[in-house]
């Protein structure tokens, strides 16, 4: 499998651009990456006047593989923290339904039908491909209530090499008889296979871990979400489920949990609020609950994209992140239409400017000019911020020495001095969609990419070193 | 030039789809449209049996050309009723900015250096090129205020065949010193020079008309308008510019016309307010100043994503359709961060949600789904709509008898069994960003391409039967 291929020592040369906080994203427009053959980052120069001037630096390293970019830079892998896998063929069929009705129609047809391992290896095999191909080193994924799929899904991420939660979902109640567990125990005895599924496959969870998802706290009986925090606790696992996406759910929630004070206190109460909780959504939390949430240390998944398709509403990340609460971003696939980052990035930059617009009909807006969301910021809760949320801030989300190298190659292309492409656009080859016309800075560059990038531009993809996805574009 | 290539009698074999009304996309599986040596559609078949069916029914084209399409459909050509060709080099580049200073930062430089024809000539090549390849067929476009420059845009318009409306943009104040009309009369004279060169390349003006283009009430004096508006009606020539955007515009509006009624009576005032004038944005505007537009029969371009982008606002779309004001819509390059309206369309679904939203950050949000947009409704705005507002709409919009074949080829491709495409998404001939699994209803493939489509799945373009762009994927 990819994640074990040996590799030598690889320096990657070029420009190279990531985040060093929230606020500030690092360009180095002659930068070199020298990755050992574990995969870990060794050095990193920020300013080099040529490449001899790394190997007069580092000696050991003249014999290694080069890499190079010169029209782009490289970035790190994207981490998606939180889509489901098996929703992907609904995606852009969604109409004018909010959550609850949306579920039902489209939703819990769909996932039934992973019964059938051979259709779920053909959609599963394909959407992992898919985020791959955005530049996704790292993926939170909701699988259905299957178990044989579940390790299908398990087994792909770990062929391909990309870092994975997987989660098996669990559901006592809410969903069609058709497709819900059929008991507690059947729920937790499920889900333990799972876990010890992928702990078997990936002994140490260097690439792919188990995640226990409730699917949220409509769906699951209070007796069921005790049991799922246990499971978590015994197994030191991870947890991830949604909280707070739809005024309508949260309504389902109040009636359903009347002894709680509220939808945190449920999962709170039923140990399910950890540090190694991810919580999808968060649009409509009280102060209290985030409150909660902080001191608890988990985290929370930003899906704009998803809120916005199902008008669940936008969720204010600007005050999440002032009151020191982990984001990362999930592009929620089918409630969101693309498995991209990259667009979700963009989304997450659109529904800031919303909460911007706090009242966006009347005919004199006030502009909250504080809520807005800055380039650097999106690709911060796109890289660090999310692999913050999945536990995995020491390893990657940025080009530090002792990372491991989950990177991607950007390429940008260059237009022509006649201008056009002699209607090649459309085509492999033509530059993609970004014109770059020759007079952008840098920082212009990075920019360019992150408003009109897409597959396209993201030539290649490592993990851990290890090359997992390659377009055409990529020459060695 | 490519508008008056001769062409054969072709039959265009296939499934095709188009907005009948505003609420009604007709989807087609099994359709045939016959297109004429003139580029004029002669026969409409929406449900044929087999391929002999067509040429059974019509015997004269027995020997036409045959265009077909079977993993995908035929849809009629994108209207982008606002956009800045000379901005495109800008695109993604606005940071936090708003209207006023966004103009000032961004903008003036950059349409200032326009000067330079050999650069305008990139440029405009390049961004020609690009609105084809995202199936425009017919663009408004704003020029510079460079005579030269914008008589180029025209020439590239018109050898390229795509249709437009050129206009030299004017201003008389507002702008920078560098880059301002001198005065009225070098105003008027330049714009009438450029009137005058459009009118001489094509005399009737099936390709590429003038437009007369104040950029906006800020940027020009009462006498200026009113000298405009005057050449206008002497030419009976189209009017572009811009309502109502941004607050701090309004306000500019209101002290700079104090004997005005509002911003809609400026432009009334000065006679620029036509059924040959298309205003762009008009977000903040009142009932009164609406009622006004409706009755001289104006029409408006919706920039969504430039609204979203520089936190102008969101225009309540909806409420401009129930008036029974005529809408389309308008990339607003720069300002947009897309020359496509496949994704204007899908952030003019986004906009309406978010005005369904009202109150986003409010605990409990109540949804006013009067206001969402459909995906049907979308595409209208984006055809039928777009062509209404530029005067075309007997011409162009939907593929009806007597109308020109002014279309886009949409190709889908499928998933293989295997699920992945063995690493080559991102490259030419992979199926592009959509995926089709084989289970989808002819209306579900309709709804994928909308929201996760783009410019690989436009495989070819038409304008008036005369092919204007295709990629590798179109093979006839």
């Amino acid at each position: 499998m990819a994640a074990s291929v040996p590799i030598s020592k690889t320096i990657y040369l070029g420009a190279f651009a990531h985040c060093i906080s929230l606020a500030n994203l690092e360009i180095c427009a002659r930068g070199a990456i020298g990755v050992d053959e574990q995969g870990l980052i060794q050095f990193v120069e920020k300013e080099i006047s040529s490449p001899s001037d790394v190997t007069t630096k580092h000696p050991s390293w003249a014999s290694a593989q080069i890499v190079s970019v010169d029209d782009g830079f490289f970035f790190p892998g994207f981490i998606d923290t939180h889509t489901h896998a098996p929703q992907h063929p609904n995606t852009g069929l969604f109409g004018k339904t909010t959550l609850l009705d949306w579920l039902e129609t489209y939703t819990f047809p769909l996932e039934a039908s992973f019964e059938d391992t051979r259709k779920a290896g053909r959609i599963y095999g394909n959407f992992v491909a898919r985020t791959l191909s955005h530049g996704t080193t790292t993926c939170a994924y909701y699988a259905t209530r299957h178990v044989e799929a579940t390790n299908l899904l398990t087994e792909i991420c770990l062929e391909r090499g990309q870092r994975a939660l997987v989660g098996r979902v669990c559901m006592d109640r809410l969903s069609p008889e058709y497709y819900r567990d059929a008991d507690i125990e059947s729920a937790i005895r499920d889900s333990k296979a799972c876990i010890d599924y992928a702990r078997k496959v990936d002994e140490k969870g260097e690439i792919v871990r188990p995640v226990v998802t409730p699917r949220f706290a409509p769906s699951c009986t209070a007796p069921c979400l005790a049991e799922l925090g246990k499971l978590a606790r015994e197994e030191g696992a991870f947890v991830q489920t949604h909280i707070s996406e739809n005024t309508g759910e949260c309504e389902l929630v109040k009636e359903w949990f009347p002894e709680s004070e509220s939808y945190t206190h449920v999962y709170d109460e039923a140990a399910l609020l950890t540090e190694r909780t991810i919580l999808a959504h968060a649009i409509h939390l009280s102060k209290e609950e985030r409150r909660l949430i902080k001191e608890r240390g988990s985290k929370i998944s930003h899906c704009p994209a998803s809120n916005t398709a199902l008008t669940s509403g936008c969720c204010p990340v600007r005050e999440l992140l002032d009151e020191g609460i982990t984001v990362g971003l999930g592009t929620d696939v089918s409630g969101g239409v693309s498995p991209s980052i990259l667009e979700e990035a963009r989304h997450a930059i659109w529904t800031s400017r919303f909460v911007a617009m706090s009242a966006p009909s009347a005919p004199v807006a006030t502009l909250n000019n504080a809520a807005k969301l800055s380039t650097a910021e999106a690709l911060y809760l796109a890289t660090r911020g999310g692999a913050a949320v999945v536990g995995l801030e020491e390893k990657i989300g940025g080009f530090d020495v002792g990372k491991e190298f989950d990177a991607q190659m950007i390429r940008l292309g260059s237009v022509p001095e006649a201008g056009d492409y002699e209607g090649t656009f459309g085509d492999e080859g033509a530059g993609g969609p970004v014109d770059i016309f020759g007079f952008e800075s840098p920082e212009e560059k990075v920019e360019k990419w992150v408003y009109s990038g897409d597959d396209r531009n993201c030539a290649a993809v490592w993990v851990r070193g290890r090359l997992v996805h390659k377009t055409a574009r990529y020459k060695v």
